[in-house]
């Protein structure tokens, strides 16, 4: 048992200037396994209500995804809307229908608690300590999170810091978490709360890789189109930590390679709308991405 | 006759987070004059007051900076005054006293006028184009300007660019010239506006350098200290021109390396008030300083 990604499952709704789309599947688990699926098998663990299309477990099953920790409720799936602003980075949550996922309480089938990586994709600290509670195993924990905990969830979110190898954050959270714009002052202050592995997502300007002294930033690739921002953040991080499940070498340099694929992953992601820039793709449509990270930071 | 720096020359009274300095060295010339001379002789022209410090022209000589195009005249200098705010993004003017800087028609001495390259570092289009038009050479041309020129002199800034090899402006300006936010579409509009090579700087997260179909992005270091912006983008364009200058090769892995000087001196000039960070380097100093951009972004 190597991947165990756990996180949520939706249905959303998103409005973006360049168009709409309704009851698509969303949620930061079904983004980050999807990515994820590229490099190592996912083992997913969420929750889903009656309604939720056959279509989509039978793309997770074409992925390859494990869903043996996926339960099905009756009643309906978490449903999510969001409109972009016209330039894309400004988000306004339209609605939040929790429904089945109100009352989600992850548990992991046996044979995930043996875990070598796991993922604690987006969804309550609360819930993400509770899954590190069932692990049998010394896995690789990545964190990701969002400005809503950090709001009100502050020292569940301290604590869980503590247990996590590394956090995958943006620029703004980890401003709201530190009080600093400086990109080094933060990362040292977060550091200092526990990961040993920091990321720092910059949307269009890239991300940052800190780890001890080290720090590493890829490029934000330039996209002649942009659908749909929405999953980019989970996208890059079920990637990054695919890459790392596969490639089991949790080296400075291999890190910098598994950063690098969840740029490209993400990259895919925000073509289109959902998940449709990151389902079917080919090795070499990978390979191709990858090169031109490549061309763009290389001298 | 090689580099030829048109521009202006300043006493600048600067307001930052951490501190303040009056009637230090200032101006766009300066900050330019000053990061080339590492690499090639900067010939300069402008216009100083009777006040303008022999302390500055000591510093110009010993940075190697030709003199000969630079006028003295009866009157004080150029004084311009800023206060950075606290996230020291956002600046405001808190005075411009061009004094002899007023009447200034930039006069290329007539060894100047066979110019290899040229940099029209940040003054009004008008001066620009005149300097221009003294030039027997075919010099590559280095255009830099500003928000203000845009705004109260668009179309001089638009046919100026139709006459020079490259274009450096920041990302608002590249905003404010083509109503693009996608840094490709802006780009590729700029590039139709005439430069045949565009840089577009990012401030904290570095700039891109855009020629035909590709483009390279360098990262902006991560740094302990900032203790004034002003000049960085000067200085950013004075060290990539010295860089072409000195190695006389357009060639787009070489148009990388000169952006990359671009920032290594653009990070020195930021650590310190006025030209204080970009005074007296070390060569050890920039290829220590080179050596960070290689780690923190080749992979």
């Amino acid at each position: 048992m190597s991947l165990v990604i756990v996180g949520s499952i939706a249905l959303d709704t998103i409005e973006t200037p360049t168009g709409s789309v309704t009851d698509v599947p969303g949620g930061s688990t079904t983004y980050c396994s999807l990515a994820a699926s590229y490099f190592a098998t996912p083992h997913i663990v969420g929750v889903v209500g009656d309604d939720f299309p056959d279509t989509v477990l039978t793309l997770f099953n074409n992925h390859n995804i494990d869903l043996a920790g996926l339960v099905s409720e009756k009643g309906k799936t978490f449903r999510w809307g969001g409109r972009y602003a016209e330039n894309f980075d400004d988000r306004t949550t339209l609605f939040t229908d929790l429904n089945v996922f109100e009352t989600f309480n992850p548990s992991l089938p046996e044979a995930y608690k043996n875990a070598s990586h796991v993922l604690l994709a987006n969804i309550h600290p609360g819930l993400q300590h509770h899954v590190l509670d069932q692990l049998k195993s010394q896995a690789f924990v990545v964190l990701d999170t969002m400005n809503l905990w950090i709001d009100i969830a502050h020292n569940e979110l301290l604590s869980l810091m503590k247990r996590v190898n590394m956090l995958v954050i943006n620029d703004e959270e980890a401003h709201l978490l530190t009080g600093e714009r400086n990109y080094g002052k933060a990362a040292a202050k977060l550091r200092e709360m526990g990961p040993e592995w920091l990321v720092i997502k910059k949307g269009r300007h890239g991300a940052l890789l800190f780890h001890e002294g080290s720090v590493f930033s890829v490029p934000g690739l330039i996209l002649d189109q942009v659908l749909d921002p929405t999953g980019a953040g989970d996208t890059f991080a079920g990637a990054l930590i695919g890459y790392l499940a596969q490639s089991k070498d949790h080296s400075f340099d291999n890190m910098k390679l598994a950063v690098v694929f969840g740029s490209v992953l993400a990259s895919f992601c925000v073509e289109d709308f959902s998940v449709d820039g990151i389902t079917y793709l080919e090795e070499s449509d990978l390979e191709e991405r990858y090169d031109k990270f490549v061309i763009m930071s290389q001298f």
